[in-house]
Protein backbone atom coordinates (compact mmCIF):
# COMPACT_ATOMS: atom_id res chain seq x y z
CA UNK A 1 0.00 0.00 0.00
CA UNK A 2 1.17 3.62 -0.71
CA UNK A 3 -0.17 6.41 -0.94
CA UNK A 4 -2.42 8.22 -3.69
CA UNK A 5 0.35 9.66 -6.29
CA UNK A 6 -1.25 13.46 -6.37
CA UNK A 7 -0.82 13.03 -2.26
CA UNK A 8 3.03 11.65 -2.30
CA UNK A 9 3.62 14.82 -4.72
CA UNK A 10 2.41 17.24 -3.07
CA UNK A 11 4.30 16.32 0.33
CA UNK A 12 7.41 16.02 -1.51
CA UNK A 13 6.74 19.62 -3.48
CA UNK A 14 5.96 20.72 0.48
CA UNK A 15 9.22 19.46 1.26
CA UNK A 16 10.99 22.97 -0.41
CA UNK A 17 9.68 25.19 1.91
CA UNK A 18 12.85 26.09 4.61
CA UNK A 19 12.86 23.83 7.39
CA UNK A 20 10.01 21.88 6.41
CA UNK A 21 11.07 17.81 6.39
CA UNK A 22 8.92 15.00 5.84
CA UNK A 23 7.17 14.78 8.80
CA UNK A 24 5.76 18.23 8.47
CA UNK A 25 4.97 18.16 4.61
CA UNK A 26 2.92 15.44 5.01
CA UNK A 27 0.71 17.13 8.30
CA UNK A 28 0.55 20.33 6.36
CA UNK A 29 -1.01 18.18 3.16
CA UNK A 30 -3.23 16.08 5.29
CA UNK A 31 -4.52 18.92 6.74
CA UNK A 32 -5.11 20.75 3.83
CA UNK A 33 -6.72 17.99 2.07
CA UNK A 34 -8.75 16.87 5.08
CA UNK A 35 -9.76 20.29 6.61
CA UNK A 36 -8.83 23.48 4.29
CA UNK A 37 -8.94 22.45 0.60
CA UNK A 38 -10.21 25.96 0.00
CA UNK A 39 -7.03 27.36 1.53
CA UNK A 40 -4.82 25.05 -0.67
CA UNK A 41 -6.19 26.67 -3.70
CA UNK A 42 -5.52 29.91 -2.16
CA UNK A 43 -1.98 29.30 -1.14
CA UNK A 44 -1.35 27.98 -4.83
CA UNK A 45 -3.18 31.38 -6.58
CA UNK A 46 -0.59 33.48 -3.71
CA UNK A 47 2.32 31.80 -4.63
CA UNK A 48 1.60 31.72 -8.57
CA UNK A 49 1.00 35.74 -8.35
CA UNK A 50 4.10 36.05 -6.22
CA UNK A 51 6.31 34.27 -8.65
CA UNK A 52 4.54 36.43 -11.13
CA UNK A 53 4.89 39.88 -9.65
CA UNK A 54 7.12 40.00 -7.16
CA UNK A 55 10.80 41.25 -8.61
CA UNK A 56 13.96 43.30 -7.10
CA UNK A 57 13.60 46.89 -6.89
CA UNK A 58 16.39 48.37 -8.86
CA UNK A 59 17.67 51.15 -6.60
CA UNK A 60 17.40 49.40 -3.00
CA UNK A 61 17.02 45.56 -3.95
CA UNK A 62 14.27 44.68 -1.77
CA UNK A 63 10.80 42.97 -2.75
CA UNK A 64 8.57 44.79 -5.09
CA UNK A 65 5.90 44.64 -7.79
CA UNK A 66 7.08 47.66 -9.44
CA UNK A 67 10.69 48.43 -10.98
CA UNK A 68 11.47 51.50 -7.96
CA UNK A 69 9.73 50.54 -5.22
CA UNK A 70 7.56 53.31 -3.18
CA UNK A 71 10.24 54.10 -0.47
CA UNK A 72 13.00 54.47 -3.47
CA UNK A 73 10.42 56.63 -5.74
CA UNK A 74 8.93 58.47 -2.53
CA UNK A 75 10.44 62.42 -2.74
CA UNK A 76 10.13 62.73 1.12
CA UNK A 77 13.23 60.85 1.76
CA UNK A 78 16.33 62.37 2.29
CA UNK A 79 18.28 60.78 -0.46
CA UNK A 80 21.61 61.74 1.11
CA UNK A 81 21.14 58.62 3.99
CA UNK A 82 21.59 55.04 2.54
CA UNK A 83 21.22 52.06 5.05
CA UNK A 84 22.41 48.67 4.63
CA UNK A 85 20.17 45.84 6.07
CA UNK A 86 20.10 42.20 5.66
CA UNK A 87 16.44 41.74 5.24
CA UNK A 88 13.21 42.99 3.76
CA UNK A 89 12.14 42.43 7.26
CA UNK A 90 15.47 44.24 9.04
CA UNK A 91 14.13 46.94 6.28
CA UNK A 92 10.62 47.02 8.35
CA UNK A 93 12.10 46.81 11.39
CA UNK A 94 13.70 50.04 11.02
CA UNK A 95 10.70 51.64 9.46
CA UNK A 96 8.58 50.56 12.53
CA UNK A 97 10.88 52.77 14.45
CA UNK A 98 9.27 56.11 12.77
CA UNK A 99 12.67 57.68 13.14
CA UNK A 100 14.84 56.60 9.67
CA UNK A 101 13.80 59.49 6.63
CA UNK A 102 16.62 58.29 4.62
CA UNK A 103 16.77 55.05 1.62
CA UNK A 104 17.56 51.50 1.64
CA UNK A 105 19.51 48.88 0.21
CA UNK A 106 18.47 45.61 0.73
CA UNK A 107 21.47 42.81 0.76
CA UNK A 108 19.09 39.97 0.16
CA UNK A 109 21.59 38.00 2.95
CA UNK A 110 24.73 38.38 4.71
CA UNK A 111 28.33 36.77 3.64
CA UNK A 112 28.82 33.22 4.79
CA UNK A 113 31.77 32.11 2.57
CA UNK A 114 30.93 28.78 4.44
CA UNK A 115 27.67 28.69 2.85
CA UNK A 116 29.02 30.17 -0.69
CA UNK A 117 27.68 33.49 0.04
CA UNK A 118 30.25 35.90 -0.88
CA UNK A 119 30.10 39.85 -2.36
CA UNK A 120 28.75 39.07 -5.40
CA UNK A 121 25.38 37.47 -3.76
CA UNK A 122 24.83 40.19 -1.78
CA UNK A 123 24.65 42.62 -4.56
CA UNK A 124 28.32 44.03 -3.45
CA UNK A 125 29.06 45.89 -6.74
CA UNK A 126 25.34 47.67 -6.59
CA UNK A 127 25.64 48.64 -3.39
CA UNK A 128 28.84 50.52 -4.41
CA UNK A 129 27.11 52.15 -7.36
CA UNK A 130 24.30 52.86 -4.85
CA UNK A 131 26.43 54.58 -2.37
CA UNK A 132 28.90 56.72 -4.88
CA UNK A 133 25.56 58.31 -6.68
CA UNK A 134 27.21 61.90 -5.33
CA UNK A 135 24.28 61.96 -3.61
CA UNK A 136 24.71 59.93 -0.35
CA UNK A 137 26.45 61.49 2.15
CA UNK A 138 26.39 58.64 4.79
CA UNK A 139 25.95 55.22 4.65
CA UNK A 140 24.50 53.32 8.19
CA UNK A 141 25.22 49.92 8.20
CA UNK A 142 22.48 48.19 9.81
CA UNK A 143 23.06 43.95 9.41
CA UNK A 144 22.53 42.17 12.22
CA UNK A 145 24.78 42.03 15.30
CA UNK A 146 25.22 38.16 14.88
CA UNK A 147 29.09 37.14 13.68
CA UNK A 148 28.39 36.78 10.14
CA UNK A 149 26.34 40.33 10.30
CA UNK A 150 29.26 41.96 11.57
CA UNK A 151 31.83 40.74 9.49
CA UNK A 152 29.42 41.82 6.89
CA UNK A 153 29.17 45.27 8.33
CA UNK A 154 33.40 45.48 8.51
CA UNK A 155 33.72 44.02 4.94
CA UNK A 156 31.33 46.71 3.54
CA UNK A 157 32.69 49.36 5.59
CA UNK A 158 36.11 49.07 4.51
CA UNK A 159 34.86 49.32 0.56
CA UNK A 160 32.73 52.33 1.48
CA UNK A 161 35.12 54.49 3.43
CA UNK A 162 37.91 53.29 0.83
CA UNK A 163 35.34 55.79 -1.61
CA UNK A 164 35.35 58.28 0.91
CA UNK A 165 32.11 58.01 2.23
CA UNK A 166 30.85 58.36 5.82
CA UNK A 167 30.26 54.94 7.09
CA UNK A 168 28.20 54.61 10.53
CA UNK A 169 26.76 51.46 12.51
CA UNK A 170 23.70 50.97 14.72
CA UNK A 171 25.08 51.97 18.05
CA UNK A 172 25.20 48.27 20.41
CA UNK A 173 23.70 49.11 24.18
CA UNK A 174 21.33 47.92 26.83
CA UNK A 175 17.92 47.38 24.99
CA UNK A 176 15.56 49.30 26.17
CA UNK A 177 13.49 47.88 29.22
CA UNK A 178 16.15 45.52 30.19
CA UNK A 179 17.49 44.84 33.60
CA UNK A 180 21.35 45.18 33.85
CA UNK A 181 20.93 41.77 35.69
CA UNK A 182 20.08 39.82 32.76
CA UNK A 183 21.85 41.63 30.01
CA UNK A 184 25.51 39.53 28.85
CA UNK A 185 28.75 41.29 29.33
CA UNK A 186 29.50 41.71 26.41
CA UNK A 187 26.74 44.13 25.76
CA UNK A 188 27.11 46.01 28.50
CA UNK A 189 30.97 46.44 27.66
CA UNK A 190 29.52 47.99 24.11
CA UNK A 191 27.45 50.02 26.24
CA UNK A 192 30.06 51.84 28.32
CA UNK A 193 32.38 52.13 25.47
CA UNK A 194 29.59 53.81 23.68
CA UNK A 195 28.68 55.95 26.44
CA UNK A 196 26.94 58.97 25.96
CA UNK A 197 27.35 62.37 27.83
CA UNK A 198 23.85 63.22 29.52
CA UNK A 199 23.19 66.42 28.00
CA UNK A 200 19.34 67.77 28.40
CA UNK B 1 6.87 51.56 3.76
CA UNK B 2 4.37 47.93 3.89
CA UNK B 3 6.04 45.14 1.76
CA UNK B 4 4.36 44.88 -1.90
CA UNK B 5 0.21 43.21 -1.80
CA UNK B 6 1.80 40.02 -3.81
CA UNK B 7 3.74 38.92 -1.49
CA UNK B 8 1.72 40.23 2.02
CA UNK B 9 -0.94 37.86 -0.01
CA UNK B 10 1.21 35.23 0.05
CA UNK B 11 2.20 35.30 3.58
CA UNK B 12 -0.93 35.59 4.71
CA UNK B 13 -2.18 32.22 2.21
CA UNK B 14 1.20 30.58 3.79
CA UNK B 15 -0.86 31.14 7.64
CA UNK B 16 -3.48 28.56 6.59
CA UNK B 17 -1.19 25.87 7.32
CA UNK B 18 -1.56 24.16 10.35
CA UNK B 19 1.21 25.60 13.27
CA UNK B 20 2.23 28.20 10.52
CA UNK B 21 2.22 31.80 12.60
CA UNK B 22 3.17 35.37 11.10
CA UNK B 23 6.96 34.86 11.54
CA UNK B 24 6.95 31.49 9.54
CA UNK B 25 5.24 32.29 6.78
CA UNK B 26 6.74 35.12 5.92
CA UNK B 27 9.72 33.00 5.95
CA UNK B 28 8.71 30.62 3.54
CA UNK B 29 7.20 33.42 1.72
CA UNK B 30 10.66 35.04 1.48
CA UNK B 31 13.03 32.35 0.87
CA UNK B 32 10.65 31.16 -1.86
CA UNK B 33 10.79 34.54 -3.71
CA UNK B 34 14.71 34.88 -3.29
CA UNK B 35 15.66 31.00 -3.34
CA UNK B 36 13.20 29.03 -4.92
CA UNK B 37 10.73 30.17 -7.68
CA UNK B 38 10.79 27.07 -9.63
CA UNK B 39 9.96 25.39 -5.64
CA UNK B 40 7.11 27.99 -5.42
CA UNK B 41 5.32 26.83 -8.70
CA UNK B 42 5.72 23.31 -8.52
CA UNK B 43 4.12 23.53 -5.05
CA UNK B 44 1.56 25.71 -6.43
CA UNK B 45 0.49 23.06 -9.38
CA UNK B 46 1.09 19.97 -6.75
CA UNK B 47 -1.80 21.74 -4.31
CA UNK B 48 -4.10 22.42 -7.67
CA UNK B 49 -3.65 18.44 -9.14
CA UNK B 50 -4.09 17.25 -4.86
CA UNK B 51 -6.89 19.14 -4.12
CA UNK B 52 -8.71 18.19 -8.03
CA UNK B 53 -7.62 14.20 -7.66
CA UNK B 54 -7.61 13.31 -4.18
CA UNK B 55 -11.17 12.42 -2.67
CA UNK B 56 -11.91 9.69 0.09
CA UNK B 57 -12.51 6.04 -0.83
CA UNK B 58 -15.88 5.46 -0.20
CA UNK B 59 -15.35 1.91 1.65
CA UNK B 60 -12.41 2.61 4.00
CA UNK B 61 -12.59 6.36 3.99
CA UNK B 62 -8.75 6.89 3.45
CA UNK B 63 -6.81 9.57 0.60
CA UNK B 64 -7.80 7.87 -2.20
CA UNK B 65 -8.17 9.07 -6.65
CA UNK B 66 -9.90 6.34 -7.44
CA UNK B 67 -13.50 5.72 -5.79
CA UNK B 68 -12.53 2.70 -4.03
CA UNK B 69 -9.05 2.79 -3.10
CA UNK B 70 -6.19 -0.13 -3.85
CA UNK B 71 -6.35 -1.80 -1.07
CA UNK B 72 -10.10 -2.06 -0.65
CA UNK B 73 -9.92 -3.50 -3.84
CA UNK B 74 -7.22 -6.34 -3.36
CA UNK B 75 -8.79 -9.38 -4.19
CA UNK B 76 -5.99 -10.29 -1.12
CA UNK B 77 -6.95 -8.75 1.51
CA UNK B 78 -9.01 -10.66 4.15
CA UNK B 79 -12.62 -9.07 3.94
CA UNK B 80 -13.00 -10.60 7.99
CA UNK B 81 -10.36 -8.22 9.42
CA UNK B 82 -11.01 -4.60 9.78
CA UNK B 83 -8.70 -2.19 11.33
CA UNK B 84 -9.62 1.30 12.71
CA UNK B 85 -7.23 3.93 12.74
CA UNK B 86 -6.89 7.80 13.31
CA UNK B 87 -5.51 8.67 10.09
CA UNK B 88 -3.46 7.60 6.67
CA UNK B 89 -0.22 7.90 8.32
CA UNK B 90 -1.57 5.22 11.42
CA UNK B 91 -2.92 3.19 8.41
CA UNK B 92 0.71 3.25 6.71
CA UNK B 93 2.31 2.45 9.87
CA UNK B 94 0.92 -0.61 10.32
CA UNK B 95 1.09 -1.76 6.49
CA UNK B 96 5.02 -1.48 7.18
CA UNK B 97 4.34 -3.82 10.24
CA UNK B 98 3.99 -6.45 7.08
CA UNK B 99 2.00 -8.60 9.69
CA UNK B 100 -1.32 -7.40 8.78
CA UNK B 101 -3.24 -9.03 5.96
CA UNK B 102 -6.92 -7.39 6.48
CA UNK B 103 -8.92 -3.85 5.62
CA UNK B 104 -8.95 -0.72 7.06
CA UNK B 105 -11.48 1.64 8.14
CA UNK B 106 -9.80 5.13 8.34
CA UNK B 107 -11.84 7.70 10.69
CA UNK B 108 -9.67 10.31 9.49
CA UNK B 109 -9.32 12.38 13.55
CA UNK B 110 -10.79 11.21 17.18
CA UNK B 111 -13.41 12.62 18.80
CA UNK B 112 -12.62 15.32 20.83
CA UNK B 113 -15.59 16.52 22.15
CA UNK B 114 -13.58 20.43 23.37
CA UNK B 115 -13.14 20.75 19.87
CA UNK B 116 -15.95 19.71 17.88
CA UNK B 117 -14.77 16.27 17.23
CA UNK B 118 -18.22 14.28 17.45
CA UNK B 119 -18.98 10.74 15.69
CA UNK B 120 -20.56 12.44 12.84
CA UNK B 121 -16.82 14.07 12.55
CA UNK B 122 -15.34 10.58 12.56
CA UNK B 123 -17.90 9.26 10.25
CA UNK B 124 -19.25 6.45 12.96
CA UNK B 125 -22.26 5.90 10.72
CA UNK B 126 -20.29 4.73 7.80
CA UNK B 127 -18.13 2.67 9.93
CA UNK B 128 -20.90 1.15 11.75
CA UNK B 129 -22.26 -0.14 8.33
CA UNK B 130 -18.93 -1.17 6.72
CA UNK B 131 -18.31 -3.27 10.02
CA UNK B 132 -21.57 -4.86 9.73
CA UNK B 133 -21.47 -6.24 6.13
CA UNK B 134 -21.62 -9.64 6.65
CA UNK B 135 -18.19 -10.12 6.09
CA UNK B 136 -16.26 -8.61 8.94
CA UNK B 137 -15.65 -11.09 12.24
CA UNK B 138 -13.09 -9.04 13.63
CA UNK B 139 -12.53 -4.89 14.70
CA UNK B 140 -9.08 -4.64 15.78
CA UNK B 141 -9.46 -1.12 16.92
CA UNK B 142 -5.89 0.67 16.42
CA UNK B 143 -6.55 4.05 17.32
CA UNK B 144 -3.76 6.08 19.06
CA UNK B 145 -2.87 5.18 23.17
CA UNK B 146 -3.41 8.56 23.83
CA UNK B 147 -6.36 9.78 26.04
CA UNK B 148 -8.49 11.16 23.22
CA UNK B 149 -7.07 7.46 20.53
CA UNK B 150 -8.42 5.28 24.18
CA UNK B 151 -11.43 7.58 24.23
CA UNK B 152 -12.53 6.97 20.67
CA UNK B 153 -11.74 3.10 20.96
CA UNK B 154 -13.85 2.81 24.18
CA UNK B 155 -17.06 4.75 22.00
CA UNK B 156 -16.52 2.62 19.12
CA UNK B 157 -16.14 -0.83 20.72
CA UNK B 158 -19.28 -0.05 22.73
CA UNK B 159 -21.24 0.44 19.77
CA UNK B 160 -19.45 -2.73 17.64
CA UNK B 161 -20.02 -5.05 20.87
CA UNK B 162 -23.60 -3.90 20.76
CA UNK B 163 -23.76 -5.40 17.08
CA UNK B 164 -22.49 -8.67 18.48
CA UNK B 165 -18.93 -8.34 16.83
CA UNK B 166 -15.74 -9.56 18.27
CA UNK B 167 -14.32 -6.29 19.06
CA UNK B 168 -10.24 -6.18 19.69
CA UNK B 169 -7.46 -3.16 20.49
CA UNK B 170 -3.64 -3.62 19.63
CA UNK B 171 -2.28 -4.92 23.05
CA UNK B 172 -0.03 -2.50 25.53
CA UNK B 173 3.46 -2.90 26.43
CA UNK B 174 7.04 -2.65 26.74
CA UNK B 175 8.20 -1.62 23.25
CA UNK B 176 10.83 -3.74 21.46
CA UNK B 177 14.65 -2.78 22.34
CA UNK B 178 13.62 -0.66 24.97
CA UNK B 179 14.95 -1.14 28.72
CA UNK B 180 12.78 -1.28 31.72
CA UNK B 181 14.31 1.57 33.58
CA UNK B 182 13.44 3.87 30.82
CA UNK B 183 9.78 2.51 30.47
CA UNK B 184 7.12 4.83 32.44
CA UNK B 185 5.35 2.61 35.13
CA UNK B 186 2.04 2.84 33.58
CA UNK B 187 3.15 0.93 30.74
CA UNK B 188 4.82 -1.68 32.85
CA UNK B 189 2.12 -2.29 35.01
CA UNK B 190 -0.31 -2.93 30.92
CA UNK B 191 2.73 -5.10 30.19
CA UNK B 192 2.16 -7.06 33.89
CA UNK B 193 -1.61 -7.30 33.17
CA UNK B 194 -1.12 -8.86 30.01
CA UNK B 195 1.48 -10.80 30.12
CA UNK B 196 1.17 -14.02 27.68
CA UNK B 197 2.34 -17.84 27.99
CA UNK B 198 5.71 -18.23 26.79
CA UNK B 199 5.07 -21.23 24.82
CA UNK B 200 7.83 -22.23 22.18
ZN1 LIG C 1 13.70 50.46 -3.66
ZN1 LIG D 1 -10.36 1.96 0.75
Amino acid sequence: MKAPAALEQLTAALKRLPGVGPKSAQRFAYYLLQHDREGARLIARALDDAVARIRHCVRCNTFSEAEVCETCASPRRDAGLLCVVETPSDQLMVEQTLSYGGLYFVLMGRLSPLDGVGPKEIHLDRLLARATDGQVREVILATNFTQEGEATAHYIGELLRARGLRVTRLARGVPVGSELEYVDPGTIAHALRDRRIVDD
